[in-house]
Parts: C-alpha cells; sequence; structure tokens
C-alpha cells in the first residue's frame, strides 16, 4: 500500500504506459499530485476528452476526432500522392519534418509471416480502393528500413502495377559520423552515391 | 500538428511529466489511442478522481484522499515511534520495504542555504508539536544519505533533546559489492562494522 486505494490504482495505470515502469509511475503520480492545479486536472481533462472523441480515420488510418482526419479533409493537401506508412507515429515523424504535402494512409503494422499478419489484417485492400478512387498518380512508399518494412513494401509495390512506387533514399543520416554508422547503410549509401 | 488540437493538447501535458519527454509523451498517447477502452478511460477516470479528492495529510504531510491520512488514523499503527522522511516518495520506499510500523512526518524537502529553505518551509515546527503532543518515544530520522539529508537530520536532533533519536544505519547495501561502492560508503560500513 502505498497512499489509498485511488492513488495505487493511478500509480498501477500510468505503470502501463510505454517507457513508464513502476518506480518511474510513482514518481509522475507525485508529481502530478503536487502540481495538481496546473498538471493533474488539465491531463486528467484531456484524456477524458480524447478517450471520448479519438478514432481511425475510416479513409486513412490516422487518428483523429473525426469520421475523416484532418488530413484527409484538408483542402490544401494535394490528392494525387500518397504516403505509406506503418503506424501513426510514423505519420507524426513525416509531418514533423513537414517535407511532404499529400495524403497519407496508414497501414497499422507489416506483414508478418511469423506474427500470422497478412495483408487483410493490414489496411492493404482499402490502399488498393484509394489507389482506384483518388486519382493517385504516385505512391511514396515511406516505411521502416527493417526487413518486414521491406518485404511490405515490395509486396505492396507488386500489387500496383502502372502506378509510380517510389520509397525513401536510403544513405548516411544528416549529421551522421561514418565511424558510427553499420555497414548496411555505409554499403547503402556507396551504391546509391551521385554526382555532385 | 500532429493529430487534432485535442490530442496535440494531451501529447503537450504528458511531455510534462517526469521520465517522459515529447518522443515518449507521443509513444504513450498512441498506446493509449490504442487501447483506450482498457487504460485510456481508466487513466482518465482515475486521474480524474485524484484531481478532485487527493490532498496532504495536516498532520504528517502524506498524500491521501481524506483530512488525516490512512496511517495517521490507523488503529494498529503503533503511536510511540514516529519516523522522519525528507518526501513522500521516501515514505512509500519505507512502506513497501514493511519494516515499520509507527508514523511517519514527511518535512517535504532539507534544509538549504543556497535555496533559502528554512526550518519553518519544511515541516519541523510541527514535527516538535507532534512529539509533544502525541507521546512519542523515539524518532528515526530517515533522511537521505545526502549533504542536505545529514544537515537537516543534525538540525532536527538539536531541536529534540530529551528524547531517543536514532537514524538509518549506513553500510554495504544488501547485494552490492565492494568493487563497485564508493569510498565514502565503504569507510562508513568499517567505522560502524560490527561483530559477529
Amino acid at each position: 500500500m502505498n497512499g489509498t486505494k485511488d492513488i495505487d490504482a493511478l500509480i498501477a495505470l500510468m505503470a502501463r504506459l510505454p517507457g513508464l515502469g513502476p518506480r518511474s509511475a510513482r514518481r509522475a503520480v507525485l508529481h502530478l499530485i503536487r502540481k495538481r492545479a496546473v498538471l493533474l486536472a488539465p491531463l486528467a481533462d484531456a484524456l477524458t476528452r480524447v478517450a471520448a472523441t479519438a478514432r481511425e480515420c475510416l479513409n486513412c488510418g490516422n487518428v483523429g476526432t473525426t469520421e475523416l482526419c484532418d488530413i484527409c479533409t484538408s483542402e490544401i493537401r494535394a490528392t494525387g500522392q500518397i504516403c505509406v506508412v506503418e503506424d501513426v507515429a510514423d505519420l507524426w515523424a513525416m509531418e514533423r519534418a513537414a517535407v511532404f504535402r499529400g495524403r497519407y494512409h496508414v497501414l497499422g503494422g507489416t506483414l508478418s509471416a511469423l506474427d500470422a499478419v497478412g495483408p487483410e489484417t493490414l489496411r492493404i485492400p482499402r490502399l488498393i480502393d484509394r489507389i482506384a478512387t483518388e486519382n493517385v498518380t504516385e505512391v511514396i512508399l515511406a516505411l521502416n528500413a527493417t526487413v518486414d518494412g521491406q518485404t511490405t513494401a515490395h509486396y505492396i509495390a507488386d500489387q500496383l502495377p502502372g502506378i509510380r512506387i517510389t520509397s525513401l533514399a536510403q544513405g548516411v543520416p544528416i549529421g551522421g559520423e561514418l565511424d558510427y554508422l553499420d555497414d548496411g547503410t555505409i554499403s547503402a549509401a556507396m551504391r546509391a552515391r551521385r554526382d555532385i
């Protein structure tokens, strides 16, 4: 027993968040109780609001608070390009980079024979539908540079004949030092070298 | 912009918890949205409940949901001993060790000339009152083994003449390997060595 039943219950729930364990959950809860007015009450409200409204976009799988997400309904986003990502976190990462002004398609994972994840579990049939109906000219596969990510990219490319399909470039990350990079990255960067 | 205004606001609040930064806050929020029924809604409820009820015990400074905390009002806790700790987290750590069955007094920090923390800022006057009224026979100073903690322990000991005052033993922690211990701990353990 720590404080009281309610506080213990809160700690147990906080400890289930990724990145927090029992110890950091206790620290976080004490911090919240100390900052009740400025942090605890607003956080409780924000969670209640998101719990009531958060949902997946029926079109692309992004999270939002409406049936279709802000990006799918935006007037100013280009409709000709669809950027395919594994996960909403990847969509957010792309948006932070602010380099893509088209629309997204969130697969919700990667194909995986071991975990029995097939195309239907992912949002691949819906992607094929979208390409038929949304007048798409380019599909950008922004999948993770992992084995599963690349397998999924190849599978999707096979399903979409007759349309331009691109993937993110692979090479040395900005600020990267060769000494700290793995061999695979250096090989990829060497093979994809460009004239200056 | 990530998801929507509500989701962004939630991420900003989560990022202010100790142990979470912007990246882990985003991960946590996505995890919450995925586990809406089993985690997000219960967490929102738990936070709302704690926000409404959490308060400091008027007697000892512990957090709870009532004017006097569960420990201060417990019938089965010994009244003769008060264990003085810096912080509620320390009280919780003592309770997990389950080695002390008396009552606590949470100072709320340590004396610090640099940070202008004097005895009145801490709960030291209240401690002196309690010793006068609660029939206390022993004060156990369970303060951190830091310079500020030990300074505070000496100050409190000076304020309480005529009562038994003890402090936690210092030495090699259970499971500790000498090779990894600092010199100060080894010196303290050597000076406090005991006959077997």
